[in-house]
């Protein structure tokens, strides 16, 4: 089958793999409706991740299970799929507590970006749709698997309440959803900090209310203006750079919280001045597992369409061309279409 | 007057004063009933703390209203009232969200060990009771001030729910307020650090379940024994030291908030080690305004005794006496009689 390989820093390959196969009882086999490139898939791609040896690549999958292991109980074969881009097996105790990207189990998928996928503690991981969904949901369901469920962790976690001022750090894919769901949660106001055309178009679409296109000091600034010197009441931060931190950590009113979902990237806390910016903070890799039976019906009731984040959509073969494209930001991000 | 200088390390000294006067018209002198010795007091008279200049002292206080300026409005003389540490004018955005210890006007109190003391902006930050209250709530009311209102923040930021686990680290004054304050939004078990006897025992009166007496990696062991592995659902860390601070990261179950009142010195937070343990962080000065007139009710109608922390009573003149016994941890936390 078609796979996807990074040997090296921008030396990423479409490579004929073998099928994969059921190696534990709780894993599952399911045929890729559709995948897509992450943008932490960039951090490797980059070098700024060690890549040290030749390594499989996607964690983003929804699909048609073929295959299940004898300890299945749940998920059937014909299925349609999605599953979190963190395996879990939702019994643990802090599975039960909401948050399965802490699952006594973890594991973080890989090997995505393929024609099959296993997928370990099916019963956990996966959650299964009544029908098979129409095909034009298809890059919306497959969003609700990480960038979406990522975005909705950063506004809960963010705690955006009806009729608050939401910032959004961050006009990548994953901040773009994190605009959605703070729409979903209510916000009477949604500034995004965004100086890209076309984001900042799909930003509106997805409910912002004002966009700051300045940076840095300028930026907390244009911030503070527009919420009367107050700051937010809660702030999305959605790159994970030490600028984008600064910057999060500025536009938040004391007493608010930093949802955090950008994998931290050379930032440091001092604690006595995080402790007097009186900033709460949430982070971590998304439980997208929480959210996915309710997302996954926003999506199939068509109330929302996460999916439009994909600006580009290319043959699973054109893997390596979807990696320049969001490297060199001519890309949101890259839907690849399973053969 | 009576008033307490510390002229440098270790150089804390009981001396004659001028009487405070009014010096805005916002400002309103109190005649301190009691006043007492802060954990924090000691960061400066340990030298932790640089000391450049002398400095009046003291920063708990609970008096009989002398004089008001010409602009205060709701405060009057012969009233008895309790203040916050942190001065607010209880209506500026930061305030009315329950922030009151980042009020746009905050200033941080001093000079209360002694006879009189300057409240400025005292509409916002004065509460007074009803009536003269009873001469045995005097240590309890001024409790309410800073210590208590402390470690009862500790455990709103934590999120202590009922019926959950919360671990206090710190058996300092603070702490064992967190313990109390944890006990009063219904923890079903509180697992406090400390192993000091006299400590322990009031931490157990104080509504403490369990007692874990092992530091650093032996500690979290033990916790996490106690909670079959899982971790705490809340963690109050009251002490503000590195060492703690691990402690408290360790202790704490994914998706569960540490809420940290003391302040650090010397801490730094790695973010990508604090996004993958997944616990939340929300710290910062108390905004004690916010919970006083609660508080003061509940030592008010006698339902809980924070007065009991006090185990040193001492003349204001021996308030020298005070530091040393807190310094050397031959006291929780010294009252000062003021004569």
């Amino acid at each position: 089958m078609l796979g996807t390989i990074l040997n090296g820093p921008r030396d990423v390959r479409s490579v004929e793999l073998p099928e994969p196969t059921i190696i534990h009882p709780t894993d599952a086999i399911i045929r890729l409706s559709a995948t897509c490139i992450c943008g932490s898939d960039l951090w490797p791609y980059r070098g700024i991740n060690p890549v040290t040896e030749p390594r499989q690549m996607g964690h983003e999958y929804c699909g048609v299970v073929t295959e299940v292991g004898s300890a299945v109980k749940t998920v059937k074969t014909g299925q349609f799929v999605v599953g979190s881009f963190v395996i879990s097996d939702n019994t643990c105790p802090h599975c039960r507590y909401g948050f399965q990207s802490s699952c006594e189990q973890r594991e973080f998928m890989s090997g995505a970006q393929a024609v099959y996928a296993r997928i370990p503690l099916a019963d956990g991981t996966l959650v299964a749709t009544q029908e098979m969904p129409s095909e034009d949901l298809i890059p919306s369901l497959l969003a609700t698997s990480d960038v979406l469920g990522t975005g909705w962790y950063a506004a809960d976690a963010a705690r955006v309440q009806p009729g608050s001022t939401a910032v959004v750090v961050g006009d990548g894919a994953v901040g773009l959803m994190g605009v959605l769901s703070a729409k979903q949660a209510g916000a009477a106001r949604i500034i995004v900090m965004s100086r890209h055309k076309a984001r900042q178009e799909l930003a509106l679409e997805y409910g912002a209310t004002d966009i700051v296109a300045e940076r840095g000091d300028a930026g907390v600034a244009k911030v503070k203006e527009l919420t009367n010197r107050i700051g937010a009441d809660a702030v999305l931060e959605c790159v994970g750079t030490e600028e984008s931190m600064a910057q999060a950590l500025q536009c938040a009113r004391p007493g608010s919280t930093i949802g955090y979902v950008g994998v931290p990237h050379g930032v440091q806390f001092d604690g006595q001045k995080l402790f007097f910016t009186q900033v709460g903070m949430m982070g971590g890799p998304a439980p997208v597992r929480r959210f996915l039976p309710h997302l996954m019906e926003l999506v199939l009731s068509r109330k929302i369409n996460p999916g439009k984040v994909f600006d580009l959509e290319l043959p699973l073969a054109d893997v390596a061309e979807g990696y320049r494209a969001m490297d060199e930001r001519r890309a949101i991000k890259t839907l690849l279409r399973v053969p």
